[in-house]
This record gives structure tokens, sequence and C-alpha cells, in this order.
């Protein structure tokens, strides 16, 4: 089978490798950063360089691109692939993605889907094998998908170890607002507090593991996370709101020497792990 | 040597295991949690329980308790000890302790210090040799301890691996309030966030491992937690400020769609990943 690759980073790199390990797939690649093409074609994760009009010969195509890039790519494509042509995207936001092609003729050809998966390296030098296995596949609107394809979707998706979820696309950018994008605005502003001070004094060479672990996000891809808030603005900026308040709150209650209410409150976030661990069984 | 540990959790119960590794310590323990005390000497961390009043037995005295016990017991072992123990504290806070016992007859006997070293899990249960090896122990004010006790704790900190950093006790509250306290109150809030949504549906089963890392800190211990921020209360809240108004800034950003902006505040801020691996070299 064809796979037509549009972008191979992280994601994308990682599905390439995944499937040459299930199947018989001639995998093409196709991204705008020739460094991290080459390198994927070097490296043996994909088997050719491609370009966007010979996209008719795929059989399936994956849009791994970030969430603004899918918005101007995907009715493109869906327009210039056959007619068996099966086209996922992967991206982590999903409303304005599927209503804007709601109304096109290949709509059926499509399917939304969003892996809870990733890491805070960006590229395809961190492409890993199983970086999608048993992780949760959010699936959207996958009525709207052709049948066929959509098994063809769900057979590579079980192949590879992924727990499929079925979701709306508004439900997944509401819910992603805070169990994904809060929590890199979190670390990425955690660590410019921290630099601001840097600028005039040595203090980070005396963080220990924790503070590591808390601005580890703070690593991520600026191309790939400033579109996502971009396009989930409106949750996004409601999570913001939530947490800014949450800390004015907590900022409050330290001046005002309420501690035992702060220490109950940190008792009851205590839970959050057991919650956390409970699902992993 | 006889060792009085006080407080035996995580890192009372690190450093008996340690000192067993490096000499004869014979190791007394004392702390309120009898479950805790229990365990360590069932588990052979400590070599037996004791009281607060044998404490004149001690040639070393480790005070590992939260920090607002500490203020309260510092001044009492002081008064009890015999005139060559050595009493050294543990605390993340250093400010408020070191001006408590500045005029103490016995202040040169005493040594502040403070282990960049920890875990998010607490008590005896979680302790392990080698926490302390590698890590930073921040002394303070060390010209004030007498140099025989000094020099035996410099050879004791040495011994299991420590790298010694001398700071002023408001230095170290100040920088502190930064790269721990603040850490630990982002990921505590990110996690209350969370649980509020949790409360009225399924979300935190969708959290990938960057939610995990971002919320890694909420699991600490509300007892430990709770009186460092009272202690350190002017320095956190300014620290909180600086945080709530990135955040606020990043917001305002995101509402007027000033993207390339943040997409160059986030390149920015991608290099403390540098500094922290620079650290480590």
């Amino acid at each position: 089978m064809k796979v037509f690759i549009i972008g191979v980073g992280l994601i994308g790199g990682s599905l390439a490798k995944d499937l040459k390990s299930i199947g018989d797939f001639q995998i093409t690649g196709i991204d705008k950063n020739k460094l991290n093409l080459n390198f994927a074609l070097k490296d043996g994760i994909i088997d050719r360089l491609g370009k966007i009009n010979e996209i008719n010969k795929a059989n399936i195509v994956i849009l791994s691109v970030d969430v603004e890039s899918a918005i101007e790519l995907l009715p493109k494509i869906l327009t210039l692939i056959n007619n068996n042509c099966l086209v996922i995207d992967f991206g982590s936001t999903k409303g304005k993605l599927c209503s804007l092609v709601s109304d096109h003729p290949k709509r059926n050809q499509f399917l939304a889907t969003h892996p809870i998966a990733g890491k805070e390296n960006s590229g395809p030098q961190h492409a890993s094998s199983y970086l999608f296995k048993d992780k949760i596949q959010i699936i959207c609107e996958s009525d709207k998908t052709r049948k066929d394809l959509f098994d063809l979707a769900k057979s590579i998706f079980n192949q590879i170890g992924m727990n499929l979820r079925y979701m709306e696309p508004n439900e997944n950018d509401k819910n992603m607002a805070y169990v994904s994008h809060l929590s890199h605005i979190s670390s990425f502003m955690l660590g410019k507090t921290v630099l601001e001070i840097e600028k005039t004094k040595n203090i980070i060479d005396l963080a220990g593991s924790g503070f590591e672990s808390t601005v580890r996000l703070a690593k991520s891809s600026p191309e790939m996370w400033a579109p996502i808030f971009k396009q989930n603005k409106k949750n996004v900026t409601k999570a913001l709101d939530d947490y800014i308040n949450n800390l004015l709150d907590f900022k409050k209650k330290i001046l005002n020497n309420e501690f035992d209410d702060l220490k109950n409150q940190m008792k009851e976030i205590n839970n959050l792990t057991k919650i956390l661990n409970r699902n992993k069984q």
C-alpha cells in the first residue's frame, strides 16, 4: 500500500516506523522542513520523497502537521486524492478542521483522529516504534467516514496497539484545553518566570528534579503549539482563567495565613495521583 | 558515633541509610509519626527509638522535620545537647531559622543546610541510599559554626557525595521560591484545575505523559509544604505574582492573536533545557 505522510516529525515518523513493522507499506514523505525529510529518508523511516501533486497515487494519506497547516492542507488534499484513498489527520484540535470539511465532496474519505501520544522532543530524530502502543486514539465523527475506509484505519490502529475512544470534535478540544494545552502553558510560563531571574543571577543550577519535571513541556515545539493555542483559543483561555483564579486564591490564602485550608486543599489534590495510577491498571 | 535523627521521613531516612554505609553510626530515631518510626526501625533504617530528653547523649543531631516544626524544636535541642554535639538542619527555608538562633549560646554547634534532593513521595518507605549523591548541599553561615563541628559535617557530606554551595540564608529562600516552591504551587494548582472539571466528567484518563510530568509535584506532602509557604511567604508570593503576570500576558497575547510573539517567547523558553542540560555536564 502506498502511504503519503505529510509532516514527517515525531508523530509522522513514529507512525511510519510502526507501519513498516505491521505490513507492506511503501512510505512517501512530504515536509517543508528539508532537514527533517532528509533525515527520515537517510534513516529509512520513509522510502522516498514526494510532492503534493503525486498524492492521487496514495492509498492512505496521513496528515501530521501543525493544526493551522492542517486547515490549509486538508481541503486541497481531499480534492487531489483518488476515490479510494483514506486521509487521516493526527492533530490535537478537531473542531475547526471537522467543520471546515463538513461539506467537502470527499468528506467520507477523511477520518479525524487525535492520538494521546507524544514527547516533548520533536522531529523524526525522536521518532520511535511503539510511541502509540497502549495509547488512546480519539476518533471524531467516524460515522461520516466511508465504512471500508474507517475499517482500514481501525485495523491499522488496532495493529499498532492503540485504544480507540469516540468523541465529538468540540468535546476533544474542550478536554484537551485542560489535560494537555494548559499544562504546556503552565510549564512554559514557569520556565519564563525562572529565566527572567536567571538573567541577573544563576539560579537554575540550584533546581532539583522536581523543577525539571514541571518544566519538561517547556521543551515543546513553538511551531506546533502556537497554532494549537490559536485554534483552540476559546477553550484554552477558559482553562487559563480557571488556573489563574486558583493561583490567585492560593496566593490570597498564603497572605491571609489560611494554612490549614491550604493543607486540606493540597491533600485533596494528592488524590489526583490515585486517579492517574488507577487509569494505568 | 551516636546520631539522633529527628524526623525520620524521606530525607532523614535516606541520610540514615547513607550514614550506615560510610561508618560506624548508631542511629536513634525520633518522630511524632509512630507509623513512620516503626517502619524505619523494622526496616533497619534506624537502630532504636529515642526520646528528646536523651539527646544529651548524641554526637550528632539531624533535624529533618517540616520547617515550622524546626523553628519550634531547634532552640530546645540546642539547649539540651552536650558541648561537643553537632546539630544540622535540612529544611528548605533558612532565613527565619538562622535569625531565630543567632544569639543562642550554642549557636556555634549548629549548621544550617538545605540539600537540593528529594522526591515527590514522602516517608521512610521511599528513603534511598544515594538520594544525596551528586546533589547540591546549600550551606548557610558556616562561619558561625565551630570549626571542628563544621569539619565533621563537611566530611559526612563529602563522603555521601554532595557538592557544597555557600549561600546567605535569605538568598537561599529567595532562590528556592523560584526554582522549587513555585513549581510545587504551579503543579498543585494545575492538578486542582483539572480535578474541578473531573467532578462532572472524566477527563483525567485522557491525559498523556506530559500532563503527568507537570503534575508530578502535586503528590508532595501538604504537611511539609504548607509550612514552607508560610515561612517563605514574602518570596513565594512575589514569585507567584511574577508567574501569574506571565500567564496573564500569555492569555492576552492569545486573545489579541499575537501568535508570532508567543512563538518567539516559547523559542526563548526552549533554551531553559540547554541550561538544565549544561548544568548536568
